[in-house]
């Protein structure tokens, strides 16, 4: 995104060069978070990523691989990214980055950045979901405040969730059951989405444990990303599911398609939640 | 695994503290290798996990989250794991890890600690994949030489995988186009498995990518496991499937069950693959 209008999405991931080798200097969107002073933990980890593509500065490198630990939750205003490339490889290169504020590493992340192509895959062709269109999403979800914050999350202002009404349960407080959450995602702004908006795109949206069962907070420990292909022009589809939830730990994967019905991302996260 | 006989397994990943604090020695085995001097990559997420929990030195907490990129594939013999507690938390500690031999970071790790259950999970069990039982699986398997060693791996002595023959297409020159590989699991001496063995199984057997092409070795860049579960006795069953594969990248899946046909172990891996 090196041209064009200033989107919203990358005034609040800019980094800039910091004062010591690797260290870029950030600033933490009120826009972008869930509740007050909350960032969004997508939008962490987009931050950090586009932090390590300044920092290996190869072209046309994009991170395809990204695990974050969730130490303890930084709060808006500016942090500092912390990169050390581990291996430059002709295939792929690697990198650990930390997000630190207050002197502490808040996030801690091991990237691998790659090429990416477009359009379908060469194996493995996955289908999306069948969900009404985003019309109809986006009129199911426009009335319904979040039973959690009892209203719409800062971030809804930048990018638009609409959700398949079918697994809105949560926002009635009478959840499905399925352990799933549908929905159509794009930036209201209407920046298009690139590799890097799709790690913020693996975890915009609510918890699919939401659909299991109204519990307090689910706080993600741990979330790996990977980006398959470069997403075509226009929204996205996610698929958002519960694997198993036992010793007070839930998995949850997400899906993610372009418009041109091709999987282009998908992420998996471990988070702690109070259950049954 | 403190008392019994000693187990070669618990022998191969034994972690002895180093000169440093956090430091941790290693003897990387022979006997856990894929071919000479190349460890097994759920061999290395053992150790590292095993380092983890001894630096948390917190009765039982097991690794229940872990991240590792492989920047270089060590070597056998003497290495040394460095430890960094990031997190002692109430419901789970989180720690940075790494693998370091010949002053190079080899692996590194992201890792989740926390208590563990038995049993049943309390929402969403997956049903095991309907395979033939051990006896079958592993006759089929008996006479068949890999077509890329040309022979059984090293660690083959240590772990006996039982390969459902519906699923042997690699081993035969003639993949069945599934991308799919199930297998049973158990130590060559009867050693249990326990959390730590559920490290090392999530990451045991041939990539799932030889039931799609045969191609050359398809290098692991970053893996993720949770381990959700303490098994009970007596072997384990694993379905590892390939997701995507795209721009010489493929994802892998790994889900691992225990005697009682509980879930009680995942993994997710990128790996670099030439194809098609």
């Amino acid at each position: 995104m090196s041209s064009g209008p200033p989107f919203l999405f990358d005034d609040c991931t800019a980094v800039r060069p910091g004062p010591g080798d690797g260290e870029w200097n950030v600033d933490l969107s009120e826009q972008l978070t869930i509740m007050k002073d909350r960032p969004n933990g997508g939008y962490l980890l987009a931050v950090m990523g586009r932090a390590a593509v300044a920092a290996l500065g190869e072209e046309d490198r994009h991170v395809v691989g990204a695990t974050v630990s969730y130490i303890s939750p930084p709060s808006t205003g500016p942090a500092t990214v912390v990169t050390e490339v581990r291996r430059r490889g002709r295939t792929a290169s690697q990198l650990r980055v930390a997000l630190v504020q207050d002197e502490e590493p808040k996030v801690e992340s091991l990237m691998t950045l790659a090429g990416l192509a477009g359009g379908s895959p060469d194996w493995g062709d996955v289908a999306p979901p069948d969900m009404p269109d985003e019309d109809t999403c986006r009129a199911a979800g426009r009335d319904l405040p979040s039973p959690v914050t009892g209203g719409a999350p800062p971030m809804a202002a930048v990018v638009e969730q609409s959700f398949d009404p079918a697994t809105l349960g949560w926002a009635r407080g009478a959840p499905s059951g399925e352990g799933e959450i549908r929905a159509w995602l794009r930036f209201a702004d209407g920046r298009p989405f690139d590799p890097l908006g799709l790690l913020f795109a693996v975890d915009a949206v609510p918890p699919a444990t939401f659909e299991v069962a109204m519990t307090g907070w689910v706080p993600t420990l741990s979330l790996t990303a990977y980006i398959r292909a470069r997403p075509a022009p226009g929204p996205l589809r996610l698929r958002f599911r519960v694997g198993t939830i036992a010793a007070g730990f839930a998995d949850e994967t997400c899906e993610v398609w372009d418009s041109e019905d091709h999987l282009v991302a998908q992420s998996t996260q471990l988070a702690a939640i109070r259950f049954p």
